[in-house]
């Protein structure tokens, strides 16, 4: 048995203590928890200034550099966090739906947690506690696979974590890290069947479909997003720039954030006219149909086919012409990665049409796709944004960490 | 594009209208499909004529025989089953939560159909027509792909169903069946991402299996079934003698079947003594560990280590003695499917940490484990029993065929 099948198995044994230890004793894991990075933040600190250290020696990126670097601050506001989900309701257990039957059998529906959870990510160590936290309190085990470059921080953060759970009396295995960081641990994790419930891959566009097409184990694609801003003919076009400007630039790395913009035909000019000076603030480089081209002139460089598809995460945005909405949901439903899309309009069928067309996890009248997101949608935390239609669909908070079991009382009864 | 491509294609072409199409739509639909299969049942006999001579000079078995055969009342059946569709509650358009957010935005998770739908299934005409039914009335397109014996039967079928779509206003491509039943064309539907959103195979373990390792589509696994009864030392004996042989005996073949009885040590004689008789009337081989075989004898057999992972459907039954319950939980959960495991026992803490313990789609105490389905459930039709914790678990039906869309309503907010 290779190490990652043994921590596999460890993590389904602990999975069964888990599911089943009440809210009363994960909170007390998490508060340990809480406890434990903030007593001992320095050996954390310590690992990841080690990690800092071969990343710039490896040439690291600055802005790459900055998501890998803790802080007593970052530490502070990770600690934060795991408070937070201390205080979030715990799904688990509760009976949404229970009837008796004809012949006498009662049958309720029990939300229960998943099982064991793995979660493939990046250089961001915060996630390691953010992921492990969610995962506790909906009573699944993580085996946690972060990238390379924050092996160290990672590795103190789960023996910190692992230390806090046995003092709480749960099995350390709730919580666990894949130690050997090499393409063939992640492989393997994505063929461990009968140990991982499920895998999700938190990540760039790339790592998740390279996930979702090797893993034999169930998964949960998250947060691909070519989200398009659609300015109706009948816009606040002052409203709609400020939009479009927020879906853009307020944060252009992320998933939420806008891609492409299309704009009905007949007020393109007016609507560009307003737009392109906010856009300007952040230099935006606009990749534009010909129609859009005439318009913005020099301003403009003409888009390839690959541009309506594409995830910038960068100040760049796609700009099309259309002839109305319905080319518009056509569009959107074609280039799209279901995830969150918007109209701006002021007239009410349109409204209500593309809240119906569109295919997607969220769909936005009259505002920013920026948006989407666990905190904003009152889930109080999430693991990740499904754009799937299985499972879980937008922001993944607690409830969408679980399965349900149905639980039969007889009294004797066959069938 | 190869024809299968363009197959998916349309499919999805026809989910977007169909996903909007509204009830009364869909009901008249469904109400034309059970009319032209009433109307031109003899056309249908016909195919399913040619089928079944095939069948027989291949020399199929007459089990098997059977299950392809098709007949005047076996239509009807059938027939009834679209109109019970038709009265079931439509479950698209819900909208189970809403709420106005501290920035005015107003966020509600609406019910929307999965989209397009793909069943891969054996020789069962029957499936053919039910899975259309309650993917249509779900919203959901649907691909069916047919045992190759039943190719002409299903052929006919989706002939006509396509008919009736297009007589009531909807896309024919709402059904529709791969033609060509090789494996190619098996294994080209299981990688048709961005066509297909689920695909479901119903059949054997050997299909499941081999469709959840290769398939990049996303999978509900179905029907995989090594239930247990466990016969606790505070057991009543008849009630669990009876339970026993119901689970075993009333219809073998089927997921929800006992495979494998846990009975507690101290009482497995006075258990044995009892259940055995009514065993006996079906013959059910007895495969056992050797505290079992010491009791029954010739009677029975010892067991393989096989045995313990056997899905039998037929009437042999792998026996073993158990310490007690936590050792009967934990072979459960280490042999079990996941499907439906029973505890017979008259101690209510026993029950309740049962109940708490197992990891299964359907735990019961005091009741035969035959009543996993989705009829005996109150759902009314089910497309299948997941045995998976994503997405569904347990009896699939509608609104386990649905997913959800966040529909966002605001007035120009910005983040």
């Amino acid at each position: 048995m290779t190490a990652l099948r043994e921590q596999g198995r460890l993590a389904k044994a602990a999975s069964y203590t888990l599911a089943t230890a009440g809210t009363a004793r994960k909170n007390a894991a998490l508060e340990a928890i809480a406890r434990i990075l903030t007593e001992r933040r320095d050996e954390w600190l310590a690992a990841n200034a080690e990690d800092i250290a071969a990343a710039k020696a490896a040439g690291m990126r600055p802005a790459m550099l900055d998501r890998l670097t803790l802080t007593g601050e970052r530490i502070s506001g990770i600690v934060e966090a795991v408070g937070q989900v201390v205080a979030l309701p715990d799904p688990i257990g509760k009976v949404d739906k229970m009837e008796t039957r004809p012949n006498g059998l009662i049958i309720g529906r029990r939300r229960v947690p998943l099982g064991v959870v793995a979660i493939i990510f990046e250089a961001r160590p915060n996630v390691t506690v953010d992921a492990a936290a969610l995962c506790l309190k909906s009573g699944n085990v993580c085996i946690l696979r972060g990238g390379r470059e924050a092996i160290r921080s990672n590795r103190k953060a789960a023996e910190l974590m692992r230390e806090a759970l046995q003092s709480a009396g749960l099995p350390e295995d709730c919580v666990s890290l894949v130690q050997d960081v090499s393409h063939e641990t992640a492989n393997e994790l994505m063929h461990l069947d009968g140990y991982v419930d499920v895998l999700i891959p938190r990540g760039g566009a790339g790592l998740i479909r390279a996930v979702a097409k090797e893993a034999s184990v169930p998964v949960i694609r998250t947060g691909e997003g070519v989200c398009h801003i659609y300015v109706d003919g009948e816009a606040d076009l002052d409203m709609a720039a400020e939009i479009l400007y927020n879906a853009k630039c307020s944060r252009p790395s992320v998933c939420n954030a806008a891609e492409c913009l299309l704009v009905q035909e007949d007020i393109a000019e007016a609507f560009l006219r307003k737009a392109v000076p906010l856009l300007d603030k952040h230099q935006v480089e606009l990749r534009c149909d010909e129609r859009a081209l005439a318009i913005l002139g020099d301003r403009a460089v003409p888009a390839q086919e690959s541009d309506w598809d594409a995830e910038y995460d960068d100040y760049i945005l796609a700009v099309r012409t259309v002839k109305g909405m319905e080319e518009a949901i056509d569009f959107i439903n074609a280039h799209g990665t279901g995830h969150s899309e918007a109209i701006v309009t002021t007239n009410y069928f349109k409204a209500q049409r593309f809240l119906d067309a569109v295919d997607a996890a969220a769909v936005y009248v009259n505002a920013s796709t920026r948006f989407t997101d666990g905190g904003e949608f009152g889930l109080g935390a999430e693991i990740g944004i499904s754009t799937q239609k299985m499972h879980a669909r937008g922001p993944m908070g607690l409830e969408e960490l679980t399965s349900c079991k149905y639980v039969i009382y007889g009294e004797g009864q066959v069938r």
